[in-house]
């Protein structure tokens, strides 16, 4: 089957959305970045933990990926004998994170012709049922 | 710092995103998918290469993926004496890429107010100008 509905106003990489940031995109700092974008006065290690349901480890890694990029900030004190961990998005983060977010909308506004298509065709899809 | 800010009605996992499916999420293959769900009567392997701004290497292994977990199809046939391949989206695809959109939809949500805020705000960020 040729694919007849080739719009050749396409331009290239219309859909490659290179604005999906990859230390933002992995599901976790996304997950990370938006707690933290929630809360400016920034979030102890256990709240973060918390809200994005990740392990110690795997938010202490990506935590770190995180600050070598530039995008958190992590200190460090003490209350009263326990340690306390604090997140906060830097300025840095805030923008990366808002610009990826902008790429966001235009991967859900590009599927907005599919949702409509769906409401009125369940059953499309699949190149048997064409 | 403390977290002040601690909302203590934030459910847990309130920001996992669980919704975000990894077969989906992974940048590449959420351009495949993206434009094929755009493209009803399926797309040429050259078109999505060019739409998606893949090398061949990459769409071939992505397209597997997709493949393997039932969200996307393959037809080879032969255009006169060269081969023509063509992808399409299947309805379990379709499905699954619709409620990737609508978890998509609620990562945007949630950073509506970070976004009026940098509006109002456009240097707050980071621990040390709390």
């Amino acid at each position: 089957m040729r694919s007849d509905k080739r719009d050749k106003k396409d331009p290239s990489g219309q859909f490659a959305y290179e604005g999906l940031d990859r230390v933002i995109h992995e599901r976790a700092r996304l997950a990370i970045l938006s707690s933290l974008a929630s809360h400016d006065a920034g979030l102890s290690f256990n709240d973060l933990k918390d809200l994005c349901a990740l392990t110690d480890g795997n938010l202490s890694r990506q935590l770190q990926v995180l600050k070598d990029a530039g995008f958190v900030e992590i200190e460090k004190q003490t209350s009263g004998t326990r340690p306390l961990t604090t997140c906060r998005m830097t300025r840095t983060g805030r923008k990366k994170f808002l610009e990826y977010i902008a790429e966001l909308e235009r991967v859900v506004s590009n599927a907005a012709p599919t949702r409509v298509d769906a409401q009125l065709h369940p059953n499309r899809g699949g190149l048997s049922t064409a």
